[in-house]
């Protein structure tokens, strides 16, 4: 499949590369910011000194803010996604925008559990401008519009089969992913739980939003964020390019849609979108010289 | 106040430099890690293929996931902080370490509203190593050991008055927080929710341990992080001076605890601890030359 032998190359020339570059990185500008989202408000006019408080000389904080959110009339900026960017000196194009999946954030593309670099410094060292999110409901980009429970639920074990670690406690034959415990801990600690919903349509219109400001550039995604590469591809020309590492799902044109997957570990139903949304996603990608990169190509 | 004037001085050397300070960053070193935590196990047996699905070929993956979850036996590891940091090219020393305060996370400490340098880029800039934290429960450190709710109520009106921003929609007299929509729009989605108690003990083991591996380090602080600056100069030795911005609340020595302070808005009651704990806390920084900058000396 075209896809694997493409992530196979990309891995491969990162690997070649980390073990000469140790010159410090040059770093133009660097920031955050917040793209996308809504505003929810809720009912009643907003009153500073609630009529429950007023008279009081003394209250408990938490009191205090329970009348006032009882008042109403406020808002709650939400459903954003938040981005950490840091530009090279002499920045080549395209800039690279990264999605984490299930389970992730910005973290994804920083550090490898064994300490080496991550995607992030790879790239910078290479010239790229670098793009990392948390999508909205993640990490640091948590205020949600809905209501979530986290529920600190055990679950890594479940996981570590899921992400073809191995079965726990064994690994995979060949996995490359490291054997000693410190490295096991420090990459469940690197997971952070959603704050709401996993929402295509939300994360979508972030991330187009976020391609209006990059401009063109390639999006690299992984796993579940690999549905958000595809229909942003669909929402938005600025994307020139699609890396997808282990994406977990794909479109099809209406009229091609192969069977679902099944399996006793979840079945996976195609994407089904319109021949025109199909077309028009081709069509933003071969405009570019990135086209290569994309396996939907 | 002594500390109401360092934290002038401190803030005013910065806004002198962020206007010429257009050359490259030069870092010789970046990433993240977790650091602190625990781990929590359910009760259980881990079965790789529970007997719930066993004998099924087809299955919603949720259903597989709660299966899996039903059968236990199965780790959380939560509780951590997650730390950015980098290291400029021939740093200078001590290292600082960053803490946010309620509703905040790394982003804090990155880029301003209004789309300026964060302290993070700016003493890089000065030479000094920066350790960004999401304290246990927040940001990209979300996986608590506790479950939590996250409520997505619209507040921030009142946090616009409880961060002395103004009384909303209007902006206190002379304050320098910038009054166009985009940057009010920015800062609000730059809070993220907790998603688990606030727990000082917990907060506090995780910087401890952060500063074991940053070695002597300045501790800055905003807000409800303050207390968090102070309890862990109280338990590490490591902590050499600590800058805390709008600090929440102070430690006493138990025999020289003021009275509480009492609002409508909250009461503050100050933190007692032993004569011993106080004046530990003084030994690491006076044996500093960054002691000064400690508004507990």
């Amino acid at each position: 499949m075209k896809k694997s032998i493409l992530t196979t190359l990309f891995l491969g020339l990162l690997a070649t590369q980390t073990s000469f570059a140790q010159e410090p990185l040059m770093i133009a500008k660097q920031g955050s910011f917040a793209v996308g989202g809504t505003v929810k408000t809720s009912e009643g006019s907003y009153t500073p000194i609630p009529a429950e408080i007023s008279d009081k000389t003394s209250a408990s904080f938490w009191d205090a803010y329970g009348a006032s959110v009882k008042a109403g009339g406020m808002s709650l900026h939400g459903d954003h996604a938040s981005v950490f960017y840091q530009v090279p000196a002499n920045a080549k194009s395209p800039p690279l925008v990264f999605l984490h999946g299930y389970g992730g954030s910005i973290r994804t593309w920083q550090t490898t559990p064994d300490g080496r670099e991550g995607f992030d410094t790879l790239f910078l060292r290479k010239g790229y401008p670098i793009y990392l999110v948390d999508q909205p409901r993640s990490g640091s980009a948590g205020k949600s519009t809905e209501k979530a429970e986290i529920t600190a639920t055990p679950d890594e074990q479940f996981w570590y089969a899921q992400f073809r670690i191995g079965v726990y406690p064994n690994f995979n034959q060949g996995v490359q992913f490291p054997q000693d415990k410190a490295s096991y801990e420090q990459f469940f600690r690197s997971m952070t739980p959603a704050t709401g919903a996993f929402n295509v349509g939300v994360i979508t219109d972030s991330m187009a939003k976020l391609f209006e400001k990059t401009g063109d550039g390639v999006f690299v995604t992984h796993s579940a964020g690999g549905v958000i590469g595809w229909t942003t591809a669909m929402a938005s020309d600025k994307v020139k390019g699609i890396v997808a590492i282990e994406a977990g799902n794909f479109p099809f044109p209406e009229s091609e849609v192969p069977q679902a997957l099944t399996s006793k570990f979840g079945d996976v139903s195609p994407i089904s979108v319109s021949f025109e949304q199909f077309k028009n996603s081709r069509k933003s990608q071969s405009s570019s010289t990135s086209a290569t990169l994309s396996p939907m190509n």
